[in-house]
């Protein structure tokens, strides 16, 4: 394997990040790049998927939209909370290799629905403050581990060494 | 952010390179690298999808398909079109990098209906004329922003300062 | 086209490498990274997909599952043979490259179905056994050239030169 | 028939309250009630059916939440403009009745698909701003005149002599 | 119970008004007003759903539509006979109050298939010769008593006393 | 907004009592009616469907036909304990406002399917002890807040002031 | 043949028992067991299925769960009629067998539509006063001699000679 | 395991009888009765299922209902080949335990499509010639080892030592 | 009733034998023969079915397949630990009867995805570690109580007296 | 009009030759030709299609394949009914016209589903005993008046005169 | 070629007769017959298919059925303009060869959708005046050129010379 | 029958010409016309259907489109080879009567995809050279004998004795 792979700390070693849930590595370095394994919305402690706002901090709840309206929360929540989880872990392996959500410049986001994609667009807008990352969204038939999962982001960083 | 990404002039620096559709960046620099969002067949100023040979020049038209025959050119029109579209997009913003189509090396396509792949196929050769590149081809579910898009073509190109 | 692009010999000069099905490459090298474009289990010479453990070699379809009961083996056959082919013919590529499958470090993986994802992922680990690789998997609808296709992998690779 | 029926003038005598799309009455009197018919949001004059923001005045796109993005708003907008219209002409036609949107004390709503409620549900809360009226809520399968129609209103208001 | 319900004859003391085909009341009055249950096209002598014009007297079948032709009738006949059968038990029942169709200002009319709502509109037109009624129409994905009911009216009455 | 109009206690000021799931009113008076809005069998508290006979009281479910046996509680639990739930939410708030089951003449009933009929039918019997209502049943495609609810009751009543 | 089989007198010796509706034995004997064709509600004379309560003797619909509501009878009618009619000629063949429905000690049970297990084992537990049978029930996609029908059950009975 | 069970030859031991197609017994004896596996039309040689007249001798496939006219041959041979090669296998099973199929007093079978039947019944009168046997028939959703299969057979016969 | 039948110990009286989930008994006997009613996973005393690894015991879990990777346990885990779950209660059940596994001679399994039956296979060889069976196994399409039942197995066992 | 058309006698003129079931010809000559109107098998008088071996004459059935097993003629009555009705009425109609079937040169055969190909092929065979005509199978979604009806035939005569 | 085909001008020789869309003649002479191709309602010049009243003359719109109701002439009108659209051209190609609608004898009728039928066979009776001509009418699954086609009609016409 | 049908010799007498698959004529003389059978590519020698270029010879693939990328040919073979194979059949018929393919005036094609018909227009083109054919097109559900059939087209040709 090449000497440039894999320098950052490995998932295991810090709390928060995106863990791979079979036999794959959450990231990997090769040269000035990070690559992404697929990110999706599950608690690795729980080992269950979020499935809506109760799954996530409250205040970050409602920062991204909880109405307190109980139907409408039904329908809204899991999108909405799915969305900030898996940004957030991208977020927090950013930052576990030293830098911050601006080295992430491609993210690849596959949805079960496009119909969410408003939600998730509003989103990520929120956690890309910056100059916005080129993107490629398509909706596939399904994703691991379930069908609960409505989102998975992959995504590419730039982080010269 | 990295100080090597975006080097480039911005989308809105220059007529008819690829658009984004949302707030996400046509394409980044990273490092030697340039990454394209997933360009598809939209119109940036009118708003709506290319849904045929009238959408796209008369004469790009002739050269790449149109019979003539309303029944041939109502069923294969959408995909020829779309497919021209894409990849003259793509084009024009490595020309506006100040390159070729030959530093795109690895597009990833994504279509709604596989029967197309011929038509595109078809099409790619013609704006490939050179060293064909490695490529990627699976049919998924839907795209954005509407049903009426039957293409989209994410690309990664070469080009070391 | 950048003149870093495509050193390695090209697939034609080798047996059993990754063989395109259309006018693209296998694989493109650029900077010290190889693309390759979507592999999946077709048999260059025969023309036709991996249909099962009768279509790979008799010892591998034992060590990769092969149960001896006929009707586990019409099941299970289809999904590990591809695996394995479509697996060993990246890694006969990066030795045809001069390094091992270890420089292979993002695979993406596209399926029919993501029931097959266990038997797969059992292949993988054999085929992967030093670190491992960054990941994604996606259920698609459909893949090229046919629906027998199950599995296509696409892959990075990192080789410095 | 009762002569308590139908008091207040005629929709065709006043612009841009519900007009009935067959041979019906947008509303009848009946005692201190008025009972609408269901109201869609069809442009009368035009004959056809409000698609998104651009059917409807442009501030009011705005504040009702047109995005600027090209796929977002091609997801949300047919139903956020569809819900400001069916509502803004059940309130026109309360004050050519002389009253205000706060006699109609019981809309039901019909939906297409009801993961357009919350959107639904943001707009009623801007055009009920007082004491929030009974409700009933259901998906159907279809209504008149087409299936561009995403909701229909049918409303009961209290109007004492 | 108020006093100032059902005060009319019950459905039972009159041949030919809305039947209750389960432990309901066919109408009941409040106030001012009569509330209908839906009526449907069900013989409730022969307990079984009018299915064509063999159902209802050849006169109705002639005036309300049958063509004479096999294939035409066989297409028109269902809708058009239970437009007029539920319609005309709503006018029988307003006259057993000693009132006229006329008193029904608001019925809401559930459809099967919103295809046949031509036909059911011709029908009304016609028994509702004076002013028209407000309505609602919304197609549904059944009925009781079975999937031969292709509409359902509700109606309510004003009859001041 | 008319005096007349809700002048009963709110339900925030009584357990047990039908709650709006969004922001509408469980219930509004109008004149000498009060207008419910449509009643699903939610517990407010918990914020989830009833599902089954665990949700409810166990004398209840014994008396409303829980047979003790797995196979068939499983099947008819749902339908039978949410139209216990529903109907008896209604009774509860027909009593806040000091009057009984009686005041509610007309219900209008949505199913998810109406093979659940005969079940309700049972249920609404033993609650409607008195002279039967007024009634509309269909069968719709969807309810709130999601698909686990199985009827929705929506009622008028009328209680002169 | 072996001498063991058929002692008993054959079906068209005797009214009312199982009827085979092709060329095969209603059923068999071998040793101490009879085994019993796949029975299913067609009466044998009319040549038709059983579709309701209007079916079977008037009584008997009765006493199994006739409501006289005629929304409820349409619903639960067909799979009560046919539970009943099933096993009731199982139990005349025991009982031309000279024996009693409690030789029947093992029905397999073939459901169109599980959701009918609970109509069904209502009426099992009727007619299987005694001791209860070993039982094994699963839904299948249809059986002889149409879609009419919803229930086949199958039986084995211990009769040691 | 008891001593009365299979005291015949095992399957391996005579050609042209039922070959399990898993780790399974084709038939085992238990006190005077054989039970046999479901059979299916699999050619244990092959490994491939029976499609059609060609799979089976001609002379048998003239007797069963061959027409000569390709497009009728296309149509129904496969279900007539496959029923004739099913009951063929359970006859030889039977005659290698040295008796005939007369002993095979209770087949069930499960058929794909129960349009099937009325070929199958032709072949089984023709392979029954003696006393018909009991007899279960219903249709599932599929059978090992793939969905070529269009007929399982279980029998069960007695043959007291 | 016959003498003979049910000599054995009734379910209750036993932990952890096959319980059955509505009025029926878990197995009878008849003659020297066991009869068992269609066993499936479900918990007797939580009144739940097997969802996966989490729902048997960890070492029987780890035994029968669980890898430790999420996805592919998600996936494999249910079909694996009901299959466990159904023949562990069978054994326990021919143990109560003061035998073993082996006097199980015929097991008919019912499936819902006959592709989970490699995985059946793998368990029921380690749970028949002597003679193997007879077998039947068709793909139904619904098991009771519920959707979440893959698998069912009905038994049938030789235990002279 | 040209006078070559339709000197044969009307059919309303003649018993049991081809019916009109709307305004159009049963047939018309034109030149030496008779063209037929696609025929099915509606029986005129009694206006309803024939749906089984009950609708024709009982010799006829017999000839045509009437088993005599209830679920074998309730799946191979109806096309072969229908079958032989059809072709017997085209039949009556070239006698009518003073010739024979074999002036049938050229019919068009319409099918609901072509499995039902070789019933009628074997229909026709025997209502065309001389040369064999020329023909034209196809698989069509719908004929009038309603889907009980399986089949369809257009036929060409040629009769110079 | 035959002396005796196509001796009348050409299509493109007359305005408002049948045109057809790829390369086929809109009919072809052969002897004394005219034969047309199956002619759709697609205006030549405007290249797009007739989508209501509103594509066709307003007197010939209010002749053929508009009602003035929005939502009856969004359900009607597609097939009746079509109706009358695709007749009309064959009535004017017949006056282009100097002849009238009675020359054509035979019709051939494709649908959509059958429920269709009886508005067009009201249309066919006012162009088809005289003695009716013999008819074909089947639903088929699509035509040329796309979906928003509802009838195809070909039919046959008689002129000797 | 009349004597001026099937003058010319059989198709059995001649190779290569369109062969019936049941018992019909290929082809039918009448008068001045022939009639052909619904003609489909099924090689009669081998008994199977045309799938693809590799049933053709090599230089018509070549001539017809074979593109050598797999993945296109694999997509637009079946239907290249078949709109050949078809139409070659009928021009060979044509010949062996002494003519060639212009006296076919007037073709009906039927598809099972019309998506299918751009690539049998641009055959069809260079097998009719001269004046384009009268024609018509449909969708159809099916064809004989097996889904493979993509194209069957029926013909008539004047040939005057």
């Amino acid at each position: 394997m090449s000497p440039d792979v894999a320098a950052l700390p490995t998932p295991s070693a810090a709390a928060g990040i995106a863990q791979p849930l079979a036999r794959y590595a959450a990231w990997r370095r090769a040269g000035d790049f990070l690559f992404f394994s697929g990110v999706i919305a599950v608690d690795p402690a729980a080992g269950r998927v979020v499935r809506g706002f109760d799954d996530i901090p409250a205040d970050v709840a409602t920062q991204f939209g909880r109405s307190g309206e109980f139907s409408s929360d039904v329908r809204e929540g899991p999108i909405l909370a799915q969305s900030w989880y898996v940004l957030d872990r991208i977020r927090r392996t950013a930052e576990a290799a030293g830098a911050a959500m601006a080295i992430v410049f491609k993210p690849t986001q596959f949805f079960r629905n496009l119909d969410h994609f408003p939600y998730y667009s509003r989103v990520r807008k929120l956690l890309f403050p910056g100059e916005p990352p080129a993107s490629t969204v398509v909706e596939v038939c399904a994703m691991l581990p379930s069908d609960d999962v409505l989102i998975e982001v992959e995504a590419t960083a730039y982080l010269p060494r």
